[in-house]
């Protein structure tokens, strides 16, 4: 018996994911390579970085979603290189994996532009680690806040400073100005809510500048409602341990830096920052069986135009190049759909398009919850969110505020 | 007017929260002073440890327990010395908080009798980092085995050794046991599960030793039964990175040692390694208005024996001092109620003794149920726990299997 076609995809987001999905069950022998062991749902980390969701909420393990799934395996590795005229992949480890079909589904990382010292000085909003991160150093920013040693210091630790007015710095922006309009007064009383500042610098005219602009408007208005300072225009230049740095030379003294300004390809083989060129079946040119997908992969719709680096694109790559591999490559060439985008500012509050359609407010925010409920990976997932945000929406809390870290306890040390 | 009386109430543990709750608005003023911002509800540490619960679920921030309460503030400090003289108590950070009641509520923690072998190569089970590391460190065993490069190597990390046979040893074998049957032959087909080992050494005669002989005997007889190699009479003399020696020279290889085998009080004072010497009134005797309650002091029964070092005489000893605080000294002396001690093996099987009846099998696992979910603190967390258990009984399913840790990501560094 011909052993069947082994296809090796590397990355477990969104592209990867619906790739291994559509080939379950599938006369392929597909196997799963990821640096992490679960499928994270990136839309919600703004909500484990505000203390709303766990970890666990917005996560998927990957050898759980295919629990008995006889030709789909995980395996946990880093791919490091590849040969592609022998047709294999290198992990960190030293395995080589041999591979008819290569799906390279890597996503993105955070983009510096190389200016390190914003890289030092910030903290990202990009993977799980991050999210804790960033929701442990606000609840300690907090506390230290409340024993300053002096005014000056004090002001330092309640500035929170979100670079970047993409959906990411917006929903961020929105959600922490309701965990501090929600938790401070209550429980601080050593601070008042209004010496907390909220800033979020976008360097265009205007937040969300992939939205219609009379969304980006909408937007504006009620973060600004929200108390959030919104400033367009506005570039960083460099940080330090005191605050960051404009291009115009003004100096704003945070003890926090949230860099959502940028992304970048995450090409394991060759670290170019430029995105993977594919063709328009999403193959690598010059190269036989290798497709690259989602984030990492420069595809263009119709117009000529790059995709966008957001989850749809590479859910819908993800299976058409599974069929383009069942079919034998008897396919054409790939089409991306556009449904449409969609961005929460805070309670009761979103602005969304569909076409030529536009939402803002209440029917845009059930639109958003409505979307993510959907697309979240896991029928308990979408249980346990759902639970939350009814919870948060009726209770107004943001409850999930334990400063944790894993690892041994200081007594140990 | 004349300043309230100030009680500083030092760890947000069992005893030091009941304490502050007993002196919700009453005539005096708390501060309540913790290294971490939340109560930790440690018996259901180990379900964390074991991919069942959240880390929110088990604990509620501090801030939020007093949410609303005037006479009770919170503030992060690690206490590192007093002056009983002068009546206050010195932070690390070097800040001084002057008291008119001090109450020491300190806690315990991990007790490696001075080897520091088995320091340096154990994992703990104690707070939540140490439950959060040793549940990446059972995932990426797990991970490993399945490209370990020879059967030995393998081995090694298929077997988990629990060191101490007391509630948390004998909870957490079980848990374990359970995560493997239950998660293995579904989603681990590189691994077959009669490969895993799961051994727990006690070094005394029995499982168990705090409660009657016939419960350690069903203990025994329900680990084993779960496939889990019980010794008794074992102690372990060191461990290095291939892992345990035994007293008798024998040698475990392993990638997981838990060591649950020892607490030692966590005085923050005097670094001493006894517990707090304290009058039957809780005082520590020679200075005036001082008070150590919990695991850090050595109350004792009626009978001369120290209490043991559970919650149940926390709690009853931080109302106690409450009430003699309010009352001005007017109390007769404390006197600790035995209510009886649970453990659980697994599903549908626990231990109990109230007085003289002792509990097995089903009733005793309702009853643990029972007696948990009652005493973990917050309705929302009761409620999310007891969901988060049906889920469990009914699918029989561990799911919270994701490798976490708060931290940059690596592609920053």
């Amino acid at each position: 018996m011909r052993p069947l076609p082994r296809v090796v995809i590397v990355g477990g987001g969104f592209g990867g994911l619906q790739c291994a999905k559509a080939l379950r069950d599938k006369p392929v022998d597909v196997l799963l390579v990821d640096t992490r062991n679960y499928h994270l749902f990136t839309p919600l980390l703004y909500q484990v970085a505000s203390c709303l969701l766990n970890p666990s909420e917005i996560t998927a393990p990957l050898r759980k979603v295919f629990s008995g799934v006889a030709n789909v395996r995980y395996r946990e590795g880093e791919v490091t290189g590849a040969d592609f005229a022998e047709k294999y992949v290198t992990l960190a480890d030293g395995a080589q994996l041999s591979y008819d079909y290569l799906v390279i589904a890597t996503g993105s990382a955070t983009n510096y532009y190389g200016n390190d010292s914003i890289r030092r000085h910030s903290l990202g909003l990009k993977d799980l680690g991050e999210a804790l991160q960033l929701r442990n150093h606000v609840l300690e920013s907090l506390e230290h806040a409340t024993t300053a040693p002096n005014d000056r210091e004090r002001q330092r630790l309640l500035t929170f400073c979100i670079v970047g007015g993409g959906p990411t710095g917006v929903e961020y922006a929105g959600a922490l100005g309701e965990l501090a309009r929600l938790v401070l007064p209550r429980e601080y009383p050593e601070l008042t809510p209004s010496e907390l500042r909220i800033l979020i610098l976008e360097g265009s005219d205007r937040l969300l500048p992939t939205f219609a602009p009379s969304l980006s408007a909408y937007a504006r208005h009620e973060l600004e409602r929200r108390g959030v300072d919104v400033r367009t225009e506005t570039l960083v230049a460099s940080a330090d341990d005191e605050g960051v740095v404009l291009r115009d030379g003004t100096e704003i003294a945070t003890a926090t830096m949230v860099w959502t300004a940028g992304v970048r390809p995450n090409d394991p083989l060759h670290e170019k920052p430029e995105r993977l060129k594919v063709d328009d079946h999403l193959r690598l040119p010059g190269v036989e069986g290798v497709f690259a997908i989602g984030d990492v992969a420069a595809a263009h719709d119709k117009h000529g135009n790059a995709l966008p680096m957001v989850s749809p694109p590479a859910m819908q790559a993800g299976r058409y190049v599974a069929r383009h591999i069942l079919d034998g490559g008897a396919r054409r060439a790939f089409r991306y759909r556009d449904k449409g985008t969609l961005a929460t500012i805070g309670r009761s509050s979103a602005v969304g398009q569909i076409g030529p359609a536009r939402f803002t407010g209440f029917i845009g925010w059930i639109a958003w919850l409505v979307v993510h409920l959907y697309y979240l990976i896991g029928f308990e997932n979408r249980i346990r969110v759902m639970m939350r945000w009814a919870w948060y929406y009726v209770r107004q809390d943001r409850p999930i505020r334990v400063v944790i870290r894993a690892g041994p306890s200081k007594q140990q040390e």
